[in-house]
């Protein structure tokens, strides 16, 4: 047994929609809860914008990490009652913190921040878990070391694989996690899988996490539910249309600030974000509520531009959408002229999207030329001990590996192309459905 | 059927975990949805701060007052097809309307603002309906009055008191909703009952809504998981906690401004909110993102209390509590005396709660004495076409009506009496735990 | 650790829809499930005849005795985690082997059978146990003593009382699968509670199974579960309406065998049963498929009163049934006399039925008297370590404590009824529905 | 509306598991339920053997019969309330009686008994609509042409192509009902599909029924469903392991029957099943529980090889199964010889499977060369009223189209072979893994 560990003279326990309940059994993750950068999780939501297409995803980042902990305690479990070998005794707690605290560095709207101000939440979280944070005190309790060993399994440059395996690989906690809860909360049925069956027939393996042939089957049906997840939800185009507003919102605000416009409304952490000026306590500061009183108030803003986004996002105006088979630049130049012809912004009032994104890929068989991003594999083990990559073994994963299909959208507002549709080209009027 | 319907060329669909769908059909209902004052609802939480207690808690007003419409929906159709004589076919618009807005009044941690400002979500209802909004814009299309006869449901003055009880009674279509609801999304089966079944038995009879006595005992499981849910969810302890804290803020921050405290931070809905000069815009422009924001940002305030109690809330360092079967002025009195001989605020600091809630009886059969609140109860019309209250026919349910059970608890902040132990007498430190 | 447990090389596992998985660890446990005598459980309902009522209640005691195992199987692996020092660790095998086997004595149609047969299916299951059959061969193997411990289990002679309580109390594993597993294939959500929470609350205490005080809420839900079961579910009055047609051929057989009629079909094991010389094998020869099968021949016998009654039963053509509030003896003579005079028999064609019984009270605190199948009541353990009968600490137990309701039901066969109308009392007319 | 609708003066309710209630609101349907002939699917189950794989699944055909009415009386309500012109309103009452009767014609067990006695359920069908039956007393009721019309839609020789593409194509109510309530009771989650969201998008087009493109995503997710279900309930090892031992039990019966033996026990319904002279009322006769009380009772026969594989059915002693990936005739035939040299009979005693059966490719997009059991394909409606095949549409219907898989499997009986295993070569005592 990992000698770090304290019992709780009382197990504490959670009730969840997805996993029934939620048990603590250890002080230091009791504690790592309690902590204020933990709960500061519940200001963020799970799925960003999807609740403006979902209205039941209005989960948090808080629910969806108690339950990558309580899937990650329930593999270690299985393993420890099992009694496999191969399955290292003394990483118990290191694992549960980092399964517990992986996504403690997100931020409000956590995708949309990241692309506009090119920051990264992992980075945040190693920083949190380092600095100077009740996170760090808690871990630095256990062990002056500790919080830098969780870290390191975050970094993935963690000694034992196995660990890091358990946190991030493509069937990881978080994913099993992700899928049950996005599911549950949106009200759609196709996220569900046998998760019970998997958790069976996970083993630890040589460093590394397999899964036992005769689990094959609950696999599948695990990558078929993320492929149907990820386009019913996550590239749901009403989504990325809010998602799009809210990039405008902050790259206008970015810009504005970069030439010194004078703010009516501004708050520290929000100014700090925007200047790229920011460190670990402003940083916690922010909030889904602090952005969304940022949109709120800044509707009263003198510029016009970002007033309008804001009142989009708010009030759920979003841009519409039309489809294309094919990229086709020259069009969309000729959309960009005239939309400045009219007095459009092209920069924040046309964007093309493909929703295809390698993150997203629902499921990757190589490893080779090692990305830094990429996940390991899924493994599958025989009864002859075999290790085998599983789209080797299975048709249905070989059929649908590396697929990914979607179409060119045009997002683009509506109202404002309506009232000048007698000045734009007839192919455009039929394009934007103005006639 | 009712004039005033303009069906859609396409029925709209919200993917909805307790509906699977909610289905919008009339252009006036799927207007009203896109307003800002309903969209804003996305931004209020159904169950206030009960998501501190259940995680899973975090869904809004706006997929309730989607899901009341639903069941209202649902309960007119099976009218229509039925072909019952008693209900007047020209009332659905007006109905569905009512059914859908009667929580857009609500403000953000309604229960506790009403307390401490003394303001009423109703009477908020109702302007909005009335004054000068997109809403009452989208009502007035349908007819010049038409936003007066929606208010007048609301204030329980309409003239057909059938539609009244459709929006408003024991068993009405808000709390089929809210029960299945609140049971989804923080996880607990109590709240479940048979709804389909519910709706199937509910008749139209002169002038009232009634159940046929074939479906009592759908009706008696109903009241169960009422019964369940109160003293479960409703009422838990942890969730009076963080009220405490919440109100706790409101009654410091008004203090405060009546004092003429100068706030580090304030934003103007908020100062009008808190000096009682609100008004439907900036009503409107309140939610729990600025509320919650307001309340990160005070616990920079130069007043301690305040401060510390905003640190509470967005941290849930809560108060504790200890329980006890009966009231004791005596000790109370006694409690609040050395609270202040150790620097504590016994106002701020203590509070006694009893969690017994009128408007949250499992039952009351009685309308006698007509209070304002009261709500019409459950009728059952048996083989005979004879009409009794329900708790005539039902053991069971007479057993639980007017039964209350609850006992005192007091909450109080642990650390600083820990610290200040051996200043309290015996009796104290024993009933707080602090030895 | 029980010395007698031997693992299986690899845990065997059965999909059950109501517990996911059911989990097989130990090979005396395998062993059993494969006896003959435990795979005939397949071949008898659990519900006997409701399934002419709910078509889902189709399942059979094979699984139900599998859902007992895999509850008691929870409990003590909870009691072995949690290191109670109050529960005996070397009687997990004798436990487990008492809760799978609890029912192995039952027969087909079971409570029809023991009322006209006067069989008990307690004492079948004991000569199950331990005279000479698959079953006994495997206990045996364990230790020559063990069968007869086992079966001191069921006749609640066992020196450990504690064991005997987890087979057989007012909330034992046998009673909390048969509400989930009843409710799940009748399709009603009555039955539904919190099966996860109990199991965490119930605890080891001084030779019995006490449930904490933090899980009385689920303890009420349960009992409210049970109350609406039985009125729902088990006293649903077509349901009777099947047992007394079933009841009165298995009457009409035995009184013709009796009077030495000559069956035109007629298989040894149903003899036997029904000339009271039945034995284990002849006993584990019968199952649900052969009285069935002798239902449908018998349609053809001679006996027109035998044929009937078979074919009212195969076809499902049941006796109707009205409902009266009280007892009325005079009528009942009334009825009896004029059924006489048309040609039918009283005592086939009528029967009147008060649905109370009291094996099936929701919840009997007392237990003096001690009357042989009276149950353990269910114990809560407070704070304090103190013990008491739950309906001391719960209102809402207290209120349906002895409740019992229901009404005289008469059952009669309606066609024959309307045939001689004309010679039938006007009372009788308007009672039967007649006119 | 259809003239021939007869409604009920009060709507029927069954409760079901899968649907919820099942609603019943003509006279017509109502008085075919309660016909003895559609009340003996009760004693048929819907799987057939796989009860004793998954112990849930005894669910009978009456209650798919049911569903399948339930889901196709919900589809035309659709078409119904949406007005849709190419849905012919004079067929409600032949559709919905063919959607209840279409499996009224099976028989116990029935792909084994078909195959051992060549006869075909539909035929059974069509015959128990036109001769002297209930069920044909019924439909004349309703016109002395009606029984003629409903066999046609059976029949697939119907005029009106719509009817049948109804009651049977390969996204049918009957696939669909079976799917969940297999799913349902087998207590697996890989038949859920999002069922209310398909109904939405059907439309009658032109004689077909198609699927709108905006529902496309829910019939991927239907036809996932499928393959899953094929490969994890339909075609599970252990279940083919009962159907052969079945089929040998009725192949050495009929053999023994034509060689003149005379069996200890016998009925007359089987007695002319296997005879090949069954006529009607003999075939009604029939069901599963007469089949197994005649398997129980061939226990005691004298003929060894009949006796020994009613005992395995019975009491569970089933085949044991090795895979191979390639047929390999040498093999088996070497197979065959040793095992006739230690007295087993190889024509009972192995079996080779490859579990591929056209009936339950997942999905076939072609209609070509018609044939005789072809069902017509998923067609998808787009914006601009084209209809297209689906695989056409979607990639990953694509990559599953024609897709099989599926080894070769040696079925035997373990425990002779290990009693002479030294009379067998090494490599058979390898492959039964004998050593």
């Amino acid at each position: 047994m990992d000698s770090r560990l304290q019992p709780l003279a009382e197990e504490k326990v959670f009730k969840d929609p997805v996993h029934k309940y939620i048990y603590v059994q250890d002080r230091t993750i009791w504690n790592l809860i309690n902590t204020k950068e933990f709960q500061r999780l519940r200001r963020i939501r799970q799925l960003g914008t999807s609740y403006l297409t979902f209205h039941g995803a209005e989960h948090s980042r808080f629910s969806h990490s108690l339950g990558v902990y309580e899937i990650t305690r329930k593999i270690i479990s299985q393993f420890e009652r099992g009694g496999y070998e191969d399955w290292p005794k003394d990483e118990k707690l290191v694992t549960l913190c980092a399964a517990l605290l992986h996504d403690v560095g997100h931020g409000p709207f956590s995708h949309s921040i990241e692309e506009v101000f090119d920051t990264h939440h992992e980075d945040w979280t190693c920083r949190i878990l380092l600095e100077e944070t009740e996170v760090n005190r808690v871990l630095r309790e256990v062990d002056p070391g500790f919080p830098e060993q969780v870290a390191a399994v975050i970094r993935k440059t963690y000694e034992k694989p196995i660990v890091i395996s358990l946190v991030s690989s493509q069937m990881d906690a978080d994913r099993m996690d992700y899928l049950l809860r996005d599911a549950y909360f949106t009200g759609v049925n196709y996220g569900t899988f046998d998760l019970e069956r998997i958790l069976r027939v996970l083993r630890p393996h040589k460093g590394r996490i397999v899964v036992k042939e005769s689990g094959m089957h609950a696999v599948e049906d695990y990558l078929m539910s993320r492929y149907q997840m990820y386009w019913q939800i996550y590239f749901h185009p009403v989504t990325r249309s809010s998602e799009i507003i809210l990039r405008q919102i902050l790259r206008r605000a970015k810009e504005l600030y970069m030439n010194g416009y004078a703010f009516g409304w501004m708050i520290e952490p929000i100014r700090r974000l925007i200047s790229g000026t920011i460190d670990v306590p402003s940083y916690l500061a922010l909030d889904e509520a602090s952005m969304q009183t940022a949109f709120t108030l800044w509707q009263s803003e003198e510029d016009a531009l970002l007033a309008d986004l804001c009142r989009r996002f708010i009030d759920r105006k979003l841009y519409k959408y039309v489809t294309m088979d094919e990229a086709d630049e020259s069009l969309w130049a000729s959309i960009r002229e005239q939309f400045a012809a009219i007095g459009l912004h092209p920069d924040y009032h046309l964007e093309v999207d493909f929703p295809f994104d390698l993150a997203y890929a629902v499921y990757r068989p190589g490893t080779r030329g090692a990305k830094k991003n990429d996940k390991p594999p899924i493994l599958v083990l025989d009864r002859d001990d075999v290790v085998s990559e599983i789209s080797q073994k299975s048709d249905i994963i070989r059929s649908i590996t590396g697929m990914h299909r979607g179409k060119y959208h045009l997002y683009y507002p509506y109202e404002p192309l309506l009232e000048s549709a007698n000045k734009l080209s007839p192919d455009l009027r039929k394009l934007f459905e103005l006639d």
